[in-house]
């Protein structure tokens, strides 16, 4: 490597280090849910704590989401129990568990439910707050200011079988698709409160390490000069994930290639991910993101089925939009249709996020598998063998709930969900630096890095796959264990 | 972590290094194919090599191999050529580019097809002889001693869309499935007759780095005692994948997890690229393995069709026994059957390596469905619609070969294919270090570590993923590449 480029691979070494521009108990990249919660939770604990954010503002990606807070179990929050809901923490976790399938961390989802309404609580007494009402309606984001919603595969197959249904997407009490800016702006307001520096326009470029791998500082780029910072309790990277950063994309999760919508800041370039590596930490979970095909409201396109090149049915259709994204970009050939009766979709230009062609219509099932160039009789087979089940309000092949069968009746129409022919198909990243619960940054054979913690989509997470996602567990676990990362460093 | 550990996580500093207990210019660690070639090469560049190997004896993973080496373009090999089978260089480059998919390394492949009667005409001078004779049984391993098979999916759907078919597995001249052991025992002559030193029960513990992250040398234990080795050219890590590591595949590859057959030498516990890891190396494509489900032969049983628990086909049983693994694995719910004729299976005690039991056999299909608990009526259409276009020979649901249809006829039985009730699945890893051709390791930043080097499984190399492996891709890889890291090597 090249001896004098600075990289985020190669941490400057503790014994260059000939003067310290700036000394502070704890450094944290990165101004999102996970930084500010860090930040917040570190300084009420007693530590000297600065914020350095790339961009000349805060809120990061958390600013630009729903911020529909993934909460529950302990009997339920506050909202859930208004609602009716009570809400055991194992079924929360036996959830959980079975979304993240065979990568989940099962120590972070643990301590991610048992702690949970305490999040909630901390949450609250930090200024959020959330109405106890539920918005019944299958939606992708909450545009009420309703406080409780679905937001996962919580009440379809298979989850429904192993766990007891509760919604847990917490939305903040405000009008319209605006969650995520007001979580930031409260985070922040706490942050001024305590009068937590951070510092705008400042650029983490590599970590400061001794030979025994320790980490001691950061060097941080301001008004285009190296800064070396000292961070006597530890650096906490709270950087985001890697969505905007076409070659670690390629690299390391090459089929989110597939989607079309990155969802994130431009901040979101992996630094904070390759500052760990190269500091010895191990990056996991690396090739799984989040995908998603946006496909209701309105809701009674569930009614439909989707198929795919084969004119086979793959999925049961009221899963959450994202779990049904994975299954449509899994399928081996491309061609995917929502095939669906004309009687249901008077609303159909609610499907605002979705942006898919209409595929084909036909008076008769036959005439659309024609118009679709189906196999011969493959569609018209999918039909009727649904279409028989679904009178007796079963789905034998894919577990459908009954609350969403009915035959599908002509005229039928089919939406053109092929992953590249336009149909949104939205992601981000949810591999990153493996750490413990604690927020300390593990090595490859799982080893601490003293000195050295992470938080948010900056770590491998409760969330572990797209299959198993639920709106509102990103944020939910970037704040939680932006808390627990900010409590480890100050009483480091 | 603990200052006075060693861990392949953290190298030792060359300034701790106060004296070395052996000097070379090329370190080699693993003596399998890789290590073997590397070691050859270097050495007839005129570099001075020592190999490390952590067993008793040579061989690595090589010598447990049938050792179908994957070789062609160009015209063809002597052998293809011989079997009348022109290959062009094109075509598999397209075929390989394919099978690898979007995680492919295009550089790899080319360098790799371009060279690859090359690479053949260097294993013939190196003693390694091929009869020019072709097995055009389907076939897992040959057998007999013929020289070339087709060991990949160049003859089905979608491969032979895109690419001309030609057989590439190129088998050892020796009876019996003992190409490996021949293989290795033809590379250590060579190694012998060159005079290049081998140290066996040699472990390696971690790199030797300086500051600028150059590697130095390798700390080995032997005899209970630590060694500094200075390697002045360079070390070239040949270790192998980390398929016997269960930590790793938990963290890495959790979806391995669901097979049940690792394949490869105890060796393979990732070591190599833990080591790789900690010099700065960035590891890719972990999560990928090859998996298989070796159902046939006899070949007869191809005429059948998997379904899943839905009752549905979901491939073209046509494909070679690793992508049919593969999406097998993969299918949402556990249940996968290979449902055939009685008629087609008087050699069924042949299908010795997959280890499946009768699921159920029945009269009619109704009473096979019955048996099996599929859906009422989802195999009847499915067999239905299959038996109706394989009487004409098409599949046009999932494009299986003229060659491998006919209408399935009673008296049938089913194989139970699903992962966990016995059926073999075999597994080895994918996933590894990032590379250049040269063999030169990359940092997460594609910036190259000086002095350090590494092929095979140790590696990310040709063979990307189970959903397009080639029996023999492995072998050719690591032999090709090995030579090229020994090159590179020689000539630093």
């Amino acid at each position: 490597m090249n001896n004098n480029s600075i990289s985020p691979t190669k941490p400057r070494r503790l014994k260059d280090v000939h003067q310290w521009d700036k000394t502070t108990e704890i450094a944290i990249i990165g101004y999102g849910g996970a930084g500010a919660c860090a930040a917040i939770t570190a300084r009420e604990a007693g530590a000297d704590v600065i914020i350095f954010e790339l961009a000349s503002a805060g809120g990061g990606s958390t600013a630009l989401s729903s911020a529909e807070i993934y909460l529950g179990g302990n009997g339920g929050t506050r909202v859930q129990k208004a609602c009716g809901h009570e809400d055991s923490t194992v079924d929360m976790f036996n959830y959980l568990k079975l979304c993240a399938g065979e990568q989940g961390d099962v120590e972070k989802i643990k301590i991610y439910c048992d702690e949970s309404v305490g999040h909630f609580n901390w949450l609250c007494e930090k200024g959020v707050t959330f109405k106890d009402s539920e918005l019944k309606d299958r939606a992708i984001v909450a545009t009420t200011d309703d406080g409780l919603l679905y937001t996962g595969n919580e009440q379809a197959w298979p989850f429904k079988e192993i766990a007891k249904p509760a919604p847990r997407g917490h939305n903040l009490y405000v009008k319209g698709d605006n969650g995520g800016p007001l979580l930031m702006k409260i985070l922040m307001g706490n942050v001024a409160r305590l009068s937590i520096p951070v510092e705008y326009d400042s650029r983490a470029l590599t970590l400061i390490q001794d030979d025994e791998k320790e980490v001691h500082g950061i060097v941080i780029r301001q008004d285009g000069q190296e800064c070396n910072i000292r961070a006597s309790k530890g650096v906490i990277l709270c950087a985001g994930g890697f969505v905007m950063n076409q070659d670690m994309l390629k690299r390391y999760a090459p089929q989110l290639s597939r989607c079309n919508s990155p969802i994130g800041n431009p901040g979101d370039d992996g630094a904070g991910i390759l500052m760990g590596m190269g500091a010895g930490g191990a990056a996991i979970n690396m090739h799984e993101g989040l995908t998603t095909l946006p496909f209701y409201p309105p809701a009674s396109l569930t009614f439909g089925i989707f198929v795919n090149a084969s004119g086979q049915r793959f999925i049961n259709e009221d899963c959450y939009h994202s779990r049904v994204g994975n299954f449509c970009l899994r399928q081996p050939e491309d061609k995917i249709y929502l095939v669906f009766s004309i009687d249901d979709t008077s609303k159909l230009e609610e499907a605002s996020f979705l942006s898919a062609e209409i595929a084909g219509t036909g008076e008769s099932i036959e005439e659309l598998e024609e118009e679709l160039a189906l196999p011969r009789s493959a569609l018209v087979q999918s039909l009727a063998f649904y279409n028989e089940y679904a009178a007796q309000g079963e789905d034998p092949k894919f577990h459908k709930s009954a609350e969403w069968l009915k035959p599908i009746k002509g005229p039928y129409a089919a939406l053109d969900c092929t992953p590249g022919r336009g149909a949104m198909y939205a992601m981000f990243t949810l591999g990153g630096l493996d750490t413990l619960p604690t927020g300390e940054v593990l090595t490859s054979k799982r080893e601490i890095i003293k000195g050295l913690y992470a938080a948010g989509r900056t770590t491998a997470g409760v969330p572990r796959r797209g299959d198993g996602y639920a709106s509102g567990i990103s944020i939910g676990d970037a704040t939680f264990f932006g808390r627990m990362a900010g409590k480890t460093a100050a009483n480091s």
